[in-house]
């Protein structure tokens, strides 16, 4: 008895210790899985600055650069206290404002969190690129940070949240950030029209080709080596689970390419970059919403069927003469739509529901609801009283230089004419 | 009594805790590794992309974009089977095909091992690049990552296979993985033949320089980032053996480019920018092997040595008439059988142990005789039936229009002519 | 009771795996730490080339790629012992030399640290860039190496040290590391003196412009990244702290750009990439020592006045006619005093207390005081004994060619004069 009792209080620190290490590697995990998210703005900033014209390739990175300085201020003062703090009606939080006391762990997930609000705030500088005035783009990331995503935010992953009630699920940000940051894009694109020679004079599509596309696949590159956090870093936590969620997104993401490559030879088509790449992201967010609640096969399958939502998704924003530079509409929100409504189908205790099903389409119907409506009331009233686009000489001249009077290749003498002429030569293509 | 006994209900919680955060300890390192593993794709893409011309930059991009997706399917399907399946002959895995139900842990083992093959695969875009058809690639890609790699793997890394009862040791895969895709790329260049004007009507090589090599340095600065997860990776599991494994792998890094900036200092050549970078992954190739059973000051040498063998390497197969862009044979074929070997040679529990040196030969062998007969069987049958080199009208105009519809930098005016005008100035260099 | 005694043994075992199971938490954090810290160097890289002229940029790359080469080896050689070995007299470590043997954990650390030096030495090269010649850079690099940085840090790293004695907060090296940094890169741009053409004959700075803002921008987002490793691995440990540490870098990063954009719409000027991306590290630089230590809200106020600082910094460099190719003594020095100084005003236990902020300023001077000097008197020595400023004629034609005898562009037509030429028309800009 004695010996029992004494054996119990020698082991009582390694109790403690087992219980303090959980919370460490709980924080070891959420702070990597927070950097490997950080890192998804450098993609974003490659990919779009790569499919821009190099007279605009500055503006485009400074977009994303600041966006996220400007997210991750705004969501500290109030974003994360709107998404997160007492919901008591399920539709937003009410305190944690301006956070400055807090539990350790809490740091953690503010971090991570930060991280996600800057991903979805800067999916519309991609689309909106090469003729948004930068000040204007700023005012809006800011609205998007500060209240858009949060709200949005507050009804899915709040546990208060409305839609987290109805059982909606999305796992790591399908619909809550991508296809939210699509919604907000797609009304900015309506709201600032397309670029200057970007329709001919039928309506046709004339193609602008991107200026740097090894920067491209970099970006994409770059984006699926930081989804690994952000889907498995949505655990919150250390956990075995993160192995089958990052196995479903490498599967999700490699179908994804996959589709788009079958899909352009079986058309007869080459077989583009800019396309492959845009396919392995729609795959991405397609698998974000069901990455932890499906087999692999279901993921590879999903993945697959997101590269060809991709494809003809941007096809059909074409056809409604929507100019979107870089796909993200079709990338993050038509994908992010089929990947929410996949991850009820497959649903792995319970496949094939329709109720869950159901509960999936109200949760996606409800975020383009919120999402579009505010941000197209926002970019109108940006238009109104500040002035959304930039003048035809600028966009004509370049934004790097009208708006940070710097230029991205000063040594590089540039064809100008070139991309305009190909455009006639390419304007079959998709 | 009773009061020990509340107590050790009360703790029983913990224990579990305890337990389970163990393997949770050791899927977040297994899941940060695969994504460092991952990254190492960018990497072998922008060394890749960087050492050929502009007109063939997009599609040795494409091509490692696409051997990535196809070899995780692939290995999904089949390569995870053959490789770790049960193993009774020693030779193969017999069963774990499309695997869609596992113990989570073994998700996470799967992931991990997947980004292993496809690194394999991905060395012989390199070699192979600016003159070989895309779709004869993916093909090649499929076979490697779906046959020729696995069976070898699952000669040493199946506990069943027949090298590891040997003890061959090879912790993270100087040969399963560097040594096995080098001798894939090897069959490759032998089969496709050098790129037009390599060599010129002496049989003297020109030298054709890339087109770009600020992409070819942050290439050698991702890959060696990424080896800290191939490398510590390797465990498998959370351990305290990862601060040896690292720093071994940096010091031999680091030995590695000093041996190629010593050589040259000492050869009164100039210092080159693609020297010195493949002269740091043949010291983290060469490493790979030994850096869990290896002192530092040995590591250091493995590195130096590795530095050294790659310079000459690269310069046997020049006289050999063989075209490897990238330098891709001698930085992980042969760098990899010297680190195959040092690991026996420099082995922390029994260094300079004869024995132990034969089995490496005998792993070393044996990696060369299945890889390089089965590459050049299937690359034979590829150039038959399918045809695996570009055209000469493709080669010239690139292989970025030819097969893709699309180039890299379409803003930027080139001089095509300046590369082999000066190509003839610099001939004399290594 | 017996069965009190059984349970009690069968759960042993599961108190030593809690225990094994810290130490390799631990490790996994350092192992995940220290490779952020080393992709920094690509960081520097991308930052430091893109800042420089097309004809400089491998030989900038090539000076990170080497002086992370050449500091790991020396730091393992005498940098670790003379940093962290028996410290009697408290001004440098004696024994740990060539370390060879040692704690699993040990090399872990060893690792780390290795980054740091890394990091510490590279600061410098993107300062001196454009005219300094190779060898005697590399020369500088041992030397930082091998006897300033580990000297330093021996009074503030090494348990013993005085600085540390005296209670000096630097938890992972504004001052240790960046402004020791910084202050090599003064003395060596001092000692070799601006490059041709930066001022004018009335002694104007003229502005002279980097090649390639995108990989301006990419360098940012990179160490961005890294320095979460930076600050979060100074923990050494799996900590719940990384989340606030992580979270402070956050806050301090985007408030250092955003104050460089407030400041510039405020003088009229133009929101510069260049300027932006410094802002940012100047955040991070200033949150470097008191990121484990500080409130979030002051975090921020730390990362705005590093921004405005950086700015200014910057200017008055130029006025006392020091060219900083990339603004690094600004950016790491300054923002680094600024930073050290703020660690002891907003201490979190006990802020704006005069002692504390005392011996803040205590370690700031001696930092200068000692690197200052030992690094000029050691660019003199360079200058006097081997030369230190490549000739006008290798400064004219570059760098790469005369060092390396490669190009970074060989394909890709440079207007050499256009920097010139526009440098004269903004003149006027800061």
């Amino acid at each position: 008895m004695r010996r029992s009792l004494l054996l119990l209080f020698l082991l009582i620190p390694s109790f403690a210790l087992a219980e303090d290490a959980s919370d460490s590697i709980n924080m070891v995990w959420l702070a990597t899985a927070a950097a490997l998210v950080f890192l998804m703005q450098a993609g974003f900033a490659l990919l779009e600055s790569g499919m821009s014209r190099s007279k605009n390739s500055l503006n485009v990175v400074m977009k994303n650069y600041m966006d996220v300085c400007i997210g991750t201020l705004i969501f500290w003062c109030v974003g994360y206290g709107l998404m997160f703090g007492t919901n008591v009606t399920g539709w937003f939080g009410t305190d944690g404002f301006f956070p400055n006391d807090a539990e350790p762990m809490t740091w953690g997930v503010l971090l991570f969190q930060t991280m996600f609000a800057a991903t979805a705030v800067t999916i519309a500088s991609g689309a909106m690129a090469e003729r948004t005035r930068y000040g204007a783009y700023l005012i809006g990331a800011l609205v998007i940070t500060g209240l858009i995503y949060p709200v949005y935010g507050s009804w899915v992953w709040n546990e208060d949240g409305w839609l987290a009630k109805l059982g909606f699920i999305d796992f790591a940000g399908s619909t809550v950030v991508h296809s939210v940051g699509a919604w907000c894009a797609l009304a900015g694109i309506i709201v600032v029209g397309p670029r200057l020679g970007r329709f001919d004079k039928r309506g046709e599509p004339r193609e602008i080709r991107g200026h740097n596309l090894t920067l491209v696949a970099l970006g994409g590159f770059i984006l699926w080596f930081g989804w690994f956090g952000f889907n498995g870093g949505s655990t919150l936590e250390a956990s075995v689970d993160i192995g089958l969620i990052n196995l479903n997104t490498q599967l999700a993401a490699a179908a994804g390419a996959v589709a788009t490559v079958v899909l352009a030879t079986l058309r007869g088509k080459p077989i583009l970059l800019t396309e492959t790449v845009n396919g392995s992201l729609a795959g991405l967010v397609g698998i974000t919403a069901g990455c932890a609640t499906m087999m692999p096969g279901y993921a590879l399958l999903t993945g697959l069927i997101a590269g060809v939502v991709c494809v003809f998704g941007q096809q059909l924003l074409l056809r409604m003469k929507l100019d979107d530079v870089v796909g993200a509409v079709a990338v993050h929100g038509f994908a992010g739509v089929w990947g929410t409504v996949a991850a009820g189908i497959f649903f792995i205790d319970d496949p094939f529901n329709s109720t869950i099903i159901l509960v999936q389409l109200i949760g996606v119907i409800s975020a383009f609801a919120w999402t579009f409506l505010t941000a197209l009331v926002m970019y109108l009233l940006i238009a109104l009283f500040f002035g959304l686009r930039a003048s035809a000489i600028h966009e004509q001249r370049g934004l790097d230089l009208s708006e940070h009077a710097e230029i991205g290749y000063p040594e590089f003498p540039m064809q100008t004419a070139y991309t305009a002429e190909r455009a006639t030569d390419m304007e079959t293509r998709g």
